[in-house]
């Protein structure tokens, strides 16, 4: 009944409307109703807000069904961003605590509208998972992206605030409409200049902007950015002046931006300055900036991603740092961890760190950027790789201590909690390089909307939304998404190896890569340590133990090779070239076959895309299928590149159902990539 | 029981002997025999001719079995260049009417004695299909080779005559090992230079070393030799001066090589002078050489490759030139006829001209150097290619009238027959760049010596002599080999399509090639014709009536297109891209189906080569294994190339089971190589 209510204009529409596809319109592909339709029903709010008359501004404009009421009551604060949607005397109630939860429903609505889908039970009520639902932008003052495929930054720093792109907007609303409400502006490598007053009107004008979409801007700050900005003689923050600086620097941002949401820093990581420089702790450093931000309601999230070229296994040195500092940290401080101990690789087990702080507040950093997955040249759609990590059992408090668990409030009810990603978007018309990888952006989004959705569930919305409706479509373009996060494990690195890619760049394989005299971390060598012996990285006791930073069982599973998840095994042990797999395959045999596996799953790809030409329109449809021949040759690269390259410890042949290789190492070893654009 | 007596001192040698195995030794990788076993017998010999003596060495040298007696006996003239080898009184018993018989027979029992085959019931009697059986080497006087593809030329021009190499010798054996007696030392494209006295000091002692193998020498003549080298005003072959001139360049070349063979000349051919631009026919030039050459029993091959850029189809010009002329030559030229009446494609009708002219001796010219077929990359066996030709039935003088039989001496007994082919080899330590390039060398001195035997015979008998007599290693080999041409027509151009090349160096596909201004004959569209209709060049009686030159039933059935070979299609018909195939196929689809299985082929002969590892040593192992991951890779470069390409006209879908292309066409199209290395 309600359904058949709700749709009552419902026309359906078929996809390939005049309008030209450039993928510029991202999941918002809605057209305006006709006044016919709009004069049938009224959107009516009971508020003046910006944001809550957004909200009746939207559905006023795009909506085809029937009456609307919007109500803001603040009695209903357990909602937070949340909202309500009931149905009575023939018209839709919306009810929120806050006026941007209007606006969230106001988009739930239209995606109803839009993709015809099943519809729960009255009445829906969404309650964000997280509080600070946030994207990092690695973007650079100079208008470069670090690791980002998508062309130059989005933020015109040059123009700003003078010059306002109608993009600023559109970015705004696309993040509201899937319940985005922070971002951070700039690159956590970051320049001190941002906190300069001439780029703090800049961030204002931006902050205007997002204000009514309900986003939140945060700036990644400089450790040093007191020396470098006024001269101070140094940063440590034991010291009365460097706090003063930060005291005056926070009140004149928040006059600027009176909403600031705080800063995110990386600090002694990677050479970017930091407390220990003056024999400080992490904790010291952050609290100092949580110190000044508190009077305002500002936050620090301070990062995790922390490792020296020492002797001990990169893997734990994260957790070795954090872990003493776990009563330090003010109660305004979130570290950010990445979803694993190295860094955004296509598989990795979560990281030791969640949980393992019992009195810290956590939140994950994700990688959308495909930084180790193929750019934006590659199609891999990561929601599986987001559930995996937020699914992961830490054990930090028994069992069901997952990851979503450790951080979306579940053990500090009273602090906010937040989740992260870092962004894929950039001045491409279509934003993010790939039209597929807007499923990314899309997906963090309502994950960190709602962390119990489903990959699927997520790719089948965007699929309708993105393109259409058409059951055929859907179909094979799931079963193009579903399993393509694994496809690019297959080809790249299966079985749990990690970081043998090309060095610099992260775009191509180089699991022989070496530079003298460079940091062992860096060298793919480091990671998968083959020899005659075997492959694989020992983590275990008899190694560098990084399995013993787990709780227990996760310790006593990823240490033991006969109970580790053969999908993480080279990140946990070294395993000799005859092992004998679950399969019944050795080693050997299985990764021969997981490489093959990858190219053929890409081609498989390029099959179900091709059959798909008339389902969808002709510029999207050709863009992604370049795209995909792209990966498919990329995936023959990979797999002849490690399969040749670790050929040459185990000594053995490519079991010879296994499509042969096409390339001589010594030629993929002559492979230098020229590629600049990421940054 | 000849076998077991043949064979007594036969001992099996395992193909890994200790010498390092870089294809220098070809087919020829007898190991001398021991004392002992060389006391055990005697070769004898009834004459001292160096070449009778040359066979009696190499028997005394390489022989493991039972006594020898060789005789040679003039009464059985009707042996020709052959021998009869039978056995009586405990020894074997090999008569030959020339010394040369007896050398060939020497290297028949050493081929039986490496081989283990099956023996035919004595006597043998072998006498050989062609009197003259000769290779064609497009070497410069520079040193370098007109698509030559296995390093420079071997003839050191600015070292000899002083300094001889080895190689020489190697070749001389080589040829003779597989009845070659003949080679045209320099490129058709001829420098006149060759017949200065100073060059044909160098030809004479390269004619001194070839001699006692029976090799006889001839060269390549520039018709303006006589202006460019003495000033005379023309070469107008009417001219007493320039017959003077000519004779007397005879007479000095036959008194430094009194058995030179002749002079093979391209004339009024892409570029070269000859007798039409002084209004005479090419029967008069060519006769002018013959009268010359007459009196020393010299000969003239003068080449049937020409054509210009007319309105005339360039399948047809020759045959329009040289028919009219089928009375008009003395009896000592042979008219030089490429296989096909383009030029050396993976797969042409034979020529037409093979039987149109009832008069004139006609030899076949094959090109044995990939100029079409891959270069030295591609693994090619062509004795399919060479025996299709020769076993075509022209219908000259009725049915029966093979390519062969109206080459070979059937049409003629009294004049000289030959067959001619373009060489692989140039100095490369294994002769011809890929290894199983020799396979063709040695495919075609079989088949000029006896065109009756099939492909696969000589692919076995090469394999075991080239590499050993594993019986899987043949088996798996010969599978690699014997589908190899085809599947090179699969992947580069099937159905008849041909000369889609890239512009000059036609090592890669260019179906897109045009070149403003230049010849239309030299551009492929010339050829596949593809519009939005369909594609093939219309030879029938409603297009350029190619298919007429054929005698009944040929014409007739290459005319009809429901007659033709399927394997012809495209040369003779322009066909829809929907015209049903006999497999039921629609042309487009059927297209699609060969080029995606040419792919599937290079990747069988991978997987077969790499199976045979162990079975063969490892220096070849890999030179060939990297060959063929080039094929396997430039397999895929054709097969996109030509199916995006094609698809512009025909804008079908290429079927759903057929593997995806990986490259874009407009990448494709960027592709410009710089190959220099074969001229």
């Amino acid at each position: 009944m309600f359904r058949i209510q709700l749709f009552v204009f419902f026309l359906y529409v078929w996809p390939f409307s005049a309008r030209s596809e450039d993928g510029s319109r991202l999941w918002l592909r809605y057209d305006p109703v006709s006044d016919v339709v709009a004069q049938r029903r009224t959107v009516q709010v009971n508020q003046k807000h910006e944001t809550a008359l957004l909200a009746q501004h939207e559905l006023n404009t795009y909506w085809r069904g029937t009456s609307i009421q919007l109500n803001v009551d603040q009695k209903e604060a357990k909602l937070k961003e949340g909202y309500r949607i009931s149905f009575s005397a023939g018209a839709i109630r919306v009810t929120a605590a806050r006026p941007v939860g209007l606006l969230y429903a106001a988009y739930h609505l239209l995606r109803l509208q839009e993709t015809v889908g099943e519809i729960d039970p009255l009445p829906i009520e969404e309650i964000p998972s997280y509080d600070i639902r946030i994207l990092n932008h690695w973007d650079n003052l100079d208008g470069s992206i670090e690791r980002g495929y998508a062309g130059r930054s989005l933020w015109k720093w040059t123009e700003l605030p003078d010059k306002i792109s109608p993009r600023y907007t559109e970015y705004a609303r696309a993040n509201a409409s899937i319940g985005i409400n922070a971002t951070v502006l700039n690159n956590v490598n970051a320049s001190p200049y941002i906190l300069n007053t001439a780029y703090l009107e800049k961030v204002r004008a931006l902050a205007d902007i997002f204000r009514p979409y309900g986003i939140r801007v945060y700036l990644s700050v400089n450790f040093s950015s007191p020396v470098i900005l006024d001269g101070l003689k140094d940063a440590d923050p034991s010291r009365l002046e460097v706090q003063d600086w930060w005291k005056k620097k926070v009140k004149e941002v928040y006059k600027l931006v009176p909403d600031f949401g705080g800063f995110l820093v990386k600090a002694n990581s990677e050479g970017q300055p930091g407390p220990q420089d003056y024999g400080r702790t992490h904790a010291e450093g952050a609290n100092m900036l949580a110190d000044a931000l508190k009077p305002f309601g500002g936050i620090v999230m301070w990062r995790a991603f922390v490792y020296s070229p020492t002797s001990e296994d990169r893997a734990k040195q994260a957790y070795l740092e954090f872990v003493p500092l776990d009563k330090a940290f003010r109660d305004n401080v979130i570290v950010q961890i990445k979803n694993g101990p190295i860094d955004f690789q296509p598989r990795e087990p979560f990281n030791p760190l969640f949980g393992a702080m019992q009195h810290t507040s956590q939140m994950v950093e994700f990688q959308i950027t495909q930084e180790y997955l193929g750019f934006s040249n590659h199609l891999a759609y990561l929601a599986p790789l987001f559930k995996e990590t937020l699914d992961s059992d830490t054990y930090g408090r028994g069992a069901g201590s997952t990851v979503a668990k450790v951080t979306d409030g579940t053990w500090h009810p009273k602090r906010v909690s937040a989740i992260a990603a870092v962004a894929n978007i950039g001045e491409d018309r279509n934003w993010t390089g790939h039209d597929f990888a807007q499923a990314n952006w899309y997906a963090f989004g309502r994950l960190a909307w709602r962390h119990e959705l489903s990959s699927e569930q997520i790719a089948e919305e965007w699929i309708k939304l993105t393109f259409h409706t058409d059951e055929t479509f859907i179909r094979s373009t799931k079963e193009i998404m579903m399993p393509s996060r694994e496809a690019v494990v297959n080809y790249m690195m299966p079985l749990g190896l990690h970081h043998i890619f090309a060095f610099d760049h992260h775009y191509g394989p180089e699991p022989w890569g070496d530079r003298k005299g460079g940091r062992a971390d860096w060298m793919p060598w480091y990671y998968h340590n083959a020899d005659s012996i075997g492959i694989g990285f020992n983590r275990t006791d008899t190694g560098s133990d990084a399995a013993g930073q787990y709780h227990a069982p996760i310790a006593e599973i990823y240490g033991d090779r006969t109970l580790c998840p053969e999908n993480l095994l080279l990140w946990f042990h070294h395993v000799p070239w005859d092992y004998r797999m679950r399969s019944g395959r050795t080693l050997w045999e299985e990764l021969c076959e997981h490489y093959d596996r990858g190219v053929k799953q890409t081609r498989r790809f390029q099959e179900s895309w091709d059959r798909l030409e008339h389902h969808v329109d002709q510029p999207r449809f050709l863009a992604v299928q370049s795209k995909l021949k792209i990966q498919a040759k990329d995936a023959m690269w990979w797999k002849d590149a490690c399969l040749l390259y670790f050929q040459t410890f185990c000594k053995k042949p490519i079991p010879f159902h296994i499509e042969r290789p096409i390339h001589a190492l010594d030629d993929l070893k002559k492979i230098k990539l020229q590629l600049t654009h990421h940054n």
